[in-house]
């Protein structure tokens, strides 16, 4: 079968290739009734652009890399749709890569993301450290000239990096002091037990709160053993209510842990909220409909998606913009577990 | 700056590129000590290998495209996740696209995929339908000569499919089988709105589990309302709730359903199960974190990804392969929803 190029759509109609590319890219200039000609026989006829050809020439390929820690996540994947949904608008495609919370994967996926030769990557990098292989493998993102973007999660290093991500200061800081406010002394926090700056910065306005009303910090009121997910957070807090039950409040690092830790305390005979308050953070659909329905922060995924899109689009457009750290607000939600 | 080639580091290793080539494909052949030079000196110099080249010279750019209808879907994100970790096994990367069950954005991405010259592409399809429109864009894809694969949701066609899914006819059977041993009579079906076959050879279990029994079907016990969220099974059963409640027991299409419909009957004041009893379908992970824990039918849909991938890639070796349609035992899961 030949192959059906530009120049054979151009011969059939006797009209300039040019022609047929404006038709083809949907560019004004060419009468409705070609318009339509052409397009219908480049169907007719299966034609496919040569994209590698546009990539050889120093063109666009029109595809961007996003490295999550994990997709299923409820969060990330709401993150995942609007970058998707924005990529799209804009003509672009994603290439979807799990890191599974390994340093390793992640720095494997940036150099086969850069070796497909796409234009930009947008990261949930997997934490925030100051080890030295980390850091060699962003400052080779830099030095590829690569655009990239965080998202959610900061990475520990001598220069800012562009980010779109929750003030998760805030958040913390916004559950705290609704959970004190609400006469609650003895609060316990199930962090994340991998150390992303998110759960940090959680951790650090949740002692700011503390602060504020002079109550003291107990280091032993920090639970950082929890995954991201239900089962962990369930079996975290059996654990935690085995041992003793000198708290009268649970926040959670986000939702899914909420979830679990509300099972693990309802198990074991405990009321929500009267016996002990659970706050959540994230607000994925579920938190409407535990029983009782979940206290939360709320983070505006999907608008964390379609920014970090709007950012790396600036980046690839032009290089020398300035770089953009965007902090949206964290939103209080007030359901009945506290 | 220079551009770095396979050339650019053999004239410095005093080697043939074709050396470089072993070193940089990790294929044996070459003296340790000169292997980690090279490999470090291609670091340092960020080398980029020209994928590009390879896709115009005919060789392969390891890329296939994945479309969904939700990225957000937990047992979507589940099969994406599969298939994910396949691809990466196989050093292959995935192109992410949503269709958001349009008809229309389904086909633009099959095109979309096509011209980016991925080798196959996974598809979880919007609609089994006579649809010329469809029909013309499918057989586009098998004239375009590109494997694919579909998952979950089969298409009416004239011809068979490669496809992995669950037996959803043995899993809508099952179902509605275990709530009549129950004692049930009057079972609703919260269907989806979308006329997925999914949806539709669940409905056919159902229907055989009732004639079975030498039970009537009722028409009006089908609900094909809802969208595949906890919000609209929550409304959709509002509503009937709202009209009548001459039924004992609910299946609900997917978990996402049931939850939603589990919150609406307990606002109502009904118990589950002693009032009105629950079953799900899918299994994901909030189904044993409900209250009352949700009973439902698993699918294994992280094995759905990596089988999806499986016979992908074993279409794109073998362009001969024999067809495969491969049917997933669903397996019931016993909670206290029922």
């Amino acid at each position: 079968m030949e192959k059906i190029t530009l120049k054979t759509l151009a011969d059939l109609f006797q009209v300039s290739p040019k022609t047929v590319s404006k038709v083809l890219n949907h560019k004004p200039g060419v009468r409705e009734e070609l318009r339509k000609a052409i397009l219908n026989k480049a169907e007719e006829l299966h034609y496919v652009p040569n994209l590698f050809g546009r990539g050889l020439q120093g063109g666009s390929m029109k595809t961007i890399g996003v490295i999550l820690s994990d997709n299923t996540s409820p969060n990330y994947s709401t993150v995942l749709k609007g970058i998707e949904a924005s990529a799209d608008k804009h003509g672009y495609n994603i290439i979807l890569c799990n890191s599974n919370e390994s340093k390793e994967t992640e720095e494997q996926k940036i150099r086969l993301l850069t070796e497909k030769h796409v234009e930009g990557i947008i990261l949930a990098s997997v934490s925030y450290t100051t080890d030295v292989m980390k850091r060699k493998s962003l400052l080779g993102l830099k030095n590829l000239g690569i655009p990239y973007v965080l998202i959610s999660r900061m990475i520990h290093d001598e220069e800012p990096h562009d980010i779109v991500k929750t003030n998760d200061i805030e958040g913390g800081y916004l559950a705290t002091k609704y959970l004190m406010d609400r006469g609650h002394r003895d609060i316990i926090y199930l962090a994340n037990k991998y150390s992303v700056t998110s759960s940090h910065e959680r951790l650090v306005g949740f002692r700011k709160a503390l602060e504020q009303q002079g109550l003291p910090f107990k280091q032993a009121h920090i639970i950082d053993q929890c995954e991201s997910t239900m089962e962990s957070g369930y079996k975290v807090m059996q654990a935690v209510l085995a041992e003793c039950k000198d708290f009268t409040a649970v926040l959670a690092f986000n939702d899914l842990i909420a979830v679990g830790a509300m099972s693990a305390i309802q198990e074991k005979g405990y009321r929500i909220p009267e016996d002990i308050a659970v706050i959540g953070y994230d607000d994925i659909e579920y938190a409407k409909f535990t029983n009782p329905p979940l206290t939360t922060i709320r983070q505006d995924a999907d608008r964390i998606g379609h920014l970090a899109m709007d950012v790396l689009l600036n980046k690839i457009n032009n290089p020398d913009a300035e770089q953009q750290q965007i902090y949206l607000p964290p939103q209080f939600i007030e359901r009945s577990s506290v």
